[in-house]
């Protein structure tokens, strides 16, 4: 018998047994647990398989690990070799999973912001009946999304359903995206459209290359009505220059997602910056059923792979970073 | 020459120029003003055309009115023949243009309501980190949309395009309706529909009909997680009954933009009901320029129309009430 640990903080009994049922037909028992301390020191040379969201540093503790399966799509924590019992252990994520819930955050804080709701919100906790401000619309709207892999995909085929007038993928390297995108640009092309954006988005991971890429300088191109929306990482933005455009009136509007740090002190800047939404890296949490659903069918889909050698379908590079 | 006022609160000069010059083809000249008293009483008589939102009191003001095109779609102040001077004036309005703005103010409020916003941002306003509390989505979601008109085909079509599981259409009288509806009942079989409604949208009229068809019992067959939008006419809705269950926890929550009265008095107990949130009738309001720009094609067109003594495409039937 080979061994899988499950670090559950999302899992409903149908997923449990969902996944006690393919393990075992692969010749696999499954323990649960919701820490490591769970798991007796002696016996934890005989999982070769953790899923959920282990701890980073706690993966060293498994000598005999061979692949993590984060429940997570970020990676940003994990892509350090020396955290690992053996540079050979996989590292896979649960990208495909959040598409639906992150596209509907972006739309809601899109709309949240293009519709002015703070104001009429502030307004409404006064009780005051105050009706005349512009609104703006996603339809006609033009929309540059950084990152076009499953996040970004998902929020480029509802913008144009919503009759976005332009959709431009943005991504490392000049290759084809889905039929949503009108177009997909590099990042060494962002600034020439950043001038045309309405509405900026970025689902970008934390990496090397996407450090900072919304620095003081692009950020400054945008149009003064425009908004901007990061459900990605926090590290990609420059925080600071944000909050100046704020407050400026540089900028319509922005909804932060992630920021630096999390959690935001009570006592930080951008809690009290006008037009600007916060919530607490919510957006892609695994408090939607359908989220959790399809991370269990995709750990259990790799976990045949896994069992037959097969290389896995959602396997990280991690000197790339996702 | 014929003569037109147009009584202006959205106009910009490009809309302006459109008019006049459409009018003028057909032998009409075009006079501006925001409110009655700017139209020398002498010179009322020579008016056949109004259009805008001219206050319904002074209608019988114009001796020689033919037609009064409104800019709203909304015409319950405008259906009694006792107000214009003659019951031979067509009334007319502009059905068709409001979709998008108010098909995007009902997919926020209700992702604001399934994301649990209001909740969200009480804890940011208070500076609070606060994370994990579930949440749903439009994707799967049940959807009955109350009205196939204009506006709740334009809700269905983005409902479906976001992967609602069903979209239920509910009218008067069974009639064909927009593919994006995958059924279509009618009020009398409402109540087997309710049970199975995770989002109710209203986007009805007020008439003798739709008065009170969200009553007390209907609303309490909804399930215990169902939200209700309401974005037609308040008057469809017993506030009562919506203020006991969200007080009671029977309902998830609500949006009201229209309600009774407005504007809503500061101390009015709608105000402060748990996760309901309140809009000023904003989601039609002309603030969003697309809606500025049809509105005034539809005149434009149904202008054509008028002065070759054809049917108007968007006659409004005074008794029917729409």
């Amino acid at each position: 018998m080979r061994h899988i640990a499950v670090f559950d903080h999302f899992l409903n009994q149908n997923h449990r047994d969902q996944i006690v049922k393919t393990a075992a037909d692969l010749g696999f028992a499954v323990t649960y647990c919701t820490a490591v301390d769970q798991l007796p020191e002696a016996e934890r040379a005989k999982y070769e398989v953790l899923y959920g969201n282990p701890a980073p540093e706690i993966l060293r503790l498994f000598p005999n690990l061979k692949w993590v399966c984060l429940s997570s799509a970020g990676v940003d924590k994990y892509v350090d070799d020396a955290i690992y019992p053996s540079s050979d252990v996989v590292l896979s994520n649960s990208t495909g999973s959040y598409g639906v819930t992150m596209s509907e955050h972006v739309l809601m804080v899109a709309l949240m912001l293009l519709r002015q709701m703070p104001t009429f919100q502030e307004a409404a906790r006064q009780h005051v009946w105050h009706r005349m401000m512009p609104t703006r619309s996603i339809f006609g709207s033009r929309v540059t999304m950084l990152g076009t892999g499953d996040i970004g995909t998902a929020v480029a085929r509802r913008m144009k359903a919503l009759g976005a007038a332009s959709v431009t993928g943005v991504r490392r390297t000049a290759k084809p995206a889905d039929p949503a995108f009108d177009r997909v640009i590099t990042f060494r092309e962002l600034t020439e459209v950043l001038p045309e954006t309405d509405i900026l988005v970025s689902a970008l991971p934390h990496t090397q290359e996407t450090a900072g890429v919304l620095n003081r300088e692009r950020i400054s191109l945008l149009p003064q009505d425009a908004i901007l929306i990061n459900v990605g990482r926090g590290t990609v933005l420059d925080q600071e220059a944000l909050l100046d455009a704020l407050r400026s009136g540089r900028l319509a509007g922005a909804a932060l997602d992630v920021m630096v740090p999390e959690p935001l002190p009570a006592d930080h800047p951008l809690w009290t910056a006008p037009n600007l939404i916060i919530t607490p890296h919510i957006s892609g949490n695994m408090s939607l059923d359908y989220t959790c659903d399809v991370d269990v069918d995709f750990f259990c889909e790799d976990l045949v792979r896994f069992a037959h050698g097969l290389p896995l379908l959602r396997a990280v590079d991690r000197k790339r970073g996702y």
